[in-house]
């Protein structure tokens, strides 16, 4: 916090606040993440056989994010960090559920603060794309784009700023029903894009 | 760049692309910055004679920003650095004109990433307050509010990642007539905020 005549709150979204992200990290000291665990990302992956190897081994952390409560209003905006964990299923890389938005037509802004790997962009039409991410690289996901963070580093977490306009909404259930029409996975110790079996 | 089945065009916010900001810097190889001179921000310091006498020893650089060609759609996110150089007219540190968007009821995001100093948010029924900026500090500019970064550092830049509605449009003008209410000086060597003289 700090500042003058500030109102104290640690969230004023009326007024105004600041938020603490770590710069490397992304975790908060004031605000707290949503978080995905493999067994929440049951069908998300080709490799049914390799994801249920890996969650009887245990089932691991694969992605949080910050989810502050803005008022749904068009003229706010939702902000965070979403962490994604290394790691793979089978040669698939460890990613987010990846999702549209409600109001179909609006935009999202990244902005990678370290770690790497891939915004995977998806449209109705069936444009698919993957973009790299490095720290210091931004990518602008447009309108009508579903978006999926892959985290194709070794060891280290995948860490995006991220905003979005508040009213936006998430439509989880388009990718959780048809698949991405593409997937991230390692070939030969890199990444590559390839077809999705499973899509339909 | 790089990536998969991307249009290899640098600005695509229409397939999606990514730019590069500088995670120190702020300062971008893709996207060049606008640039406001001393001698743009004239009449908006409070110390007149001070204006006047650093205006010439030389026309410094203020401040610059990112003002990239997005779609002025409601769906699309505005979004670059802002960079405020160090300095002082006076004891009146130096900042950016600072703005009202003209679809007044549409906020803004501004991640710092290095220096510090001071967001300074004032709307039109006279609420003023200052949040201050440190490096992983993301300040939130509700709808309503004019804001104006301030850079309070000795020696170093003050550099904020922002995104806003890339239809909101910028209101100078009320800003320009009327000024802030409020200053951030400096006062024993601190930053302070303090009435400003010259409001009407």
């Amino acid at each position: 916090m700090g500042g003058f005549n500030t109102s104290g709150k640690s969230l004023d979204f009326l007024r105004g606040c600041t938020i603490d992200f770590d710069l490397k990290s992304g975790m908060s000291e004031t605000a707290e993440t949503g978080k995905r665990y493999l067994s929440e990302m049951k069908g998300m992956f080709a490799d049914e056989a390799a994801f249920d190897a890996l969650l009887a081994k245990g089932d691991t952390l694969v992605y949080e994010f910050h989810g502050l409560p803005l008022p749904e209003h068009e003229g706010d905006l939702a902000f965070g960090c979403s962490i994604v964990y290394p790691g793979k299923v089978g040669d698939e890389y460890f990613m987010t559920k990846g999702h549209f938005h409600t109001i179909l037509d609006t935009a999202e802004v990244y902005y990678c603060l370290s770690g790497s790997g891939y915004m995977l962009l998806e449209n109705k039409d069936g444009d698919c794309s993957a973009h790299e991410l490095t720290p210091g690289k931004a990518v602008y996901v447009p309108k009508g784009y579903a978006h999926r963070s892959v985290n194709t580093g070794a060891a280290e977490k995948l860490v995006t700023f991220f905003v979005f306009r508040a009213d936006a909404g998430h439509d989880y259930g388009t990718i959780e029903q048809k698949g991405y029409r593409k997937l991230i996975v390692e070939a030969d110790g890199k990444p590559v894009m390839t077809d999705n079996p499973k899509w339909r």
